[in-house]
């Protein structure tokens, strides 16, 4: 109970004797197929579930279309409902089944959102260039993608680019992984990943490649001062590394260093060691003005 | 084909014409048996699969029981089968859904062993006392225990203790998720996680708790000179962190700095940050000698 100690305090803003939604209700029906990126492709909608989720994307205006919640889950999260309402977003109660039709967990926490895609042209990522950026090299695992997503975030970048044929970002496992962090992020989609290079150094954005094969050892550039500019870093993925065209055309490939007789780390390993090299070299330079 | 310069070069170790075993023949019953932990407590033995896997264990005097193969995965890998045969291994060639018995990947890769548990006590992983650890505090989930000892073996790390109830280090999603580095690290199961800190800590190593809730930012402590010592890190469950007691017991409660609006990081990216900056800090110590 201490977990939640909005609980009980705010009233319910949503109709509490209006029918339940069902699995079988149109609605529901709708937005369940957006489980599916085609449909997520022709609507532009995709499904955000769990209280993490939610509040995060109620946070960026006119993202969220719709709130659906079991009344247990809207009990449970009434500062949701109530920025919802708030918002003008419909808050809706739905069935147990109604949810459980809606999510992909074995154990839905309640409430899931209709939100509106939120990616950004890479040319409106750039008009400020951030410090920090990732880009998601055809990296098709939901997983990793969203992992690497959300370590960025933690390290400060203010850009991710889902890049060539990369995963859907809003397919739903990314979206869990992210833990919220897709709301917090320029997301961007760009189909042309030497496009996106050419683009991010004419913001004046250092290239990385994080690559095993790298000539560059990752302490050695942050020992030189190479990681103390503003930098977009280059990650593939874990099955087949990154294309070595796109490799080849970033400033440096760069390795983490390996001490003991492991062949290689995981991408999320190696993306949050590189990621946070980067972050520790910036805070340096802006402590050190 | 390049993949596999040893392609062809080594004569068949093993009879060409003997019967394949199937997945109904009493060794590969038995052998099936080790995917349950009860099985794998009783007997010591677990199995490892696939060619990354196998050739590691392959490294450790008498930890390879036998070797079983398909007849492409045994040609695919003759230096596995050579070098069991050379060790007194057993190989034995099996039907396709023999080896599909034995292993829990959609894709296995043709070879899979039986090996000996290598876990040591604690005292014996402290005998030269490593100068990087990691411990697994009631990590309960295979793939982030094993993802954290890989993660560990590549920033140089001697020696991993899964501590109080946490997974067994034999689990098969948890070996996999080693990538081969559960045979590179002194592996040591611990009942009681004090104890294990009582003795890290008698064996000279700082005890650093990792926790997003630590009062010492992780870069605070690296420019402060406090990550140039023997080091063992805490890692607690991504669901429910480090128990309290457990954190206070530590010399510090670290947590890796958010600059963004991230609100955590997940476990396998956080290990990685602070193994890492360990292993920076060690490293530049070493070279400064």
């Amino acid at each position: 109970m201490s977990m939640h100690p909005h609980e009980g305090r705010l009233d319910r803003v949503w109709d509490s004797d209006a029918p339940r939604f069902t699995a079988r209700t149109p609605r529901i029906v709708a937005a369940r197929r957006l489980q599916r990126r085609r449909e997520r492709d022709e609507t532009g909608r995709f499904l955000a579930e769990g209280p993490q989720a939610v509040r995060e994307a109620l946070t960026v205006p006119g993202v969220v279309h719709e709130l659906f919640g079991t009344e247990a889950g809207l009990d449970r999260y009434p500062e949701l409902a109530a920025a919802a309402a708030a918002a003008g977003v419909p808050v809706s109660p739905v069935t147990d089944d109604g949810l459980a039709a809606l999510t992909e967990t074995v154990a839905p926490q309640g409430v899931v959102a209709v939100c509106a895609h939120r990616d950004v042209p890479l040319a409106a990522a750039l008009r400020e260039p951030p410090r920090l950026a990732a880009v998601l090299a055809e990296i098709r695992d939901p997983g990793n993608a969203g992992t690497v997503l959300r370590t960025a975030d933690a390290a400060g970048a203010g850009a991710v680019v889902f890049a060539g044929d990369a995963v859907d970002p809003y397919n739903g496992k990314c979206v869990r992984a992210t833990a919220g962090s897709l709301f917090h992020v320029d997301v961007v989609r760009a189909a042309d990943p030497a496009a996106v290079v050419a683009a991010l150094r004419a913001s004046g954005l250092a290239v990385l490649a994080a690559t095993g094969y790298g000539e560059t050892d990752l302490d050695d550039l942050a020992d030189a001062g190479g990681l103390a500019r503003p930098t977009a870093w280059l990650f593939g993925s874990e099955a087949h590394g990154l294309p070595a065209e796109l490799a080849a055309a970033a400033d440096a490939r760069v390795r983490v260093p390996l001490h003991g007789r492991a062949e290689s780390l995981n991408l999320a390993a190696a993306a949050a060691v590189c990621l946070y090299a980067s972050a520790r070299a910036l805070r340096s330079r802006e402590s050190s003005r």
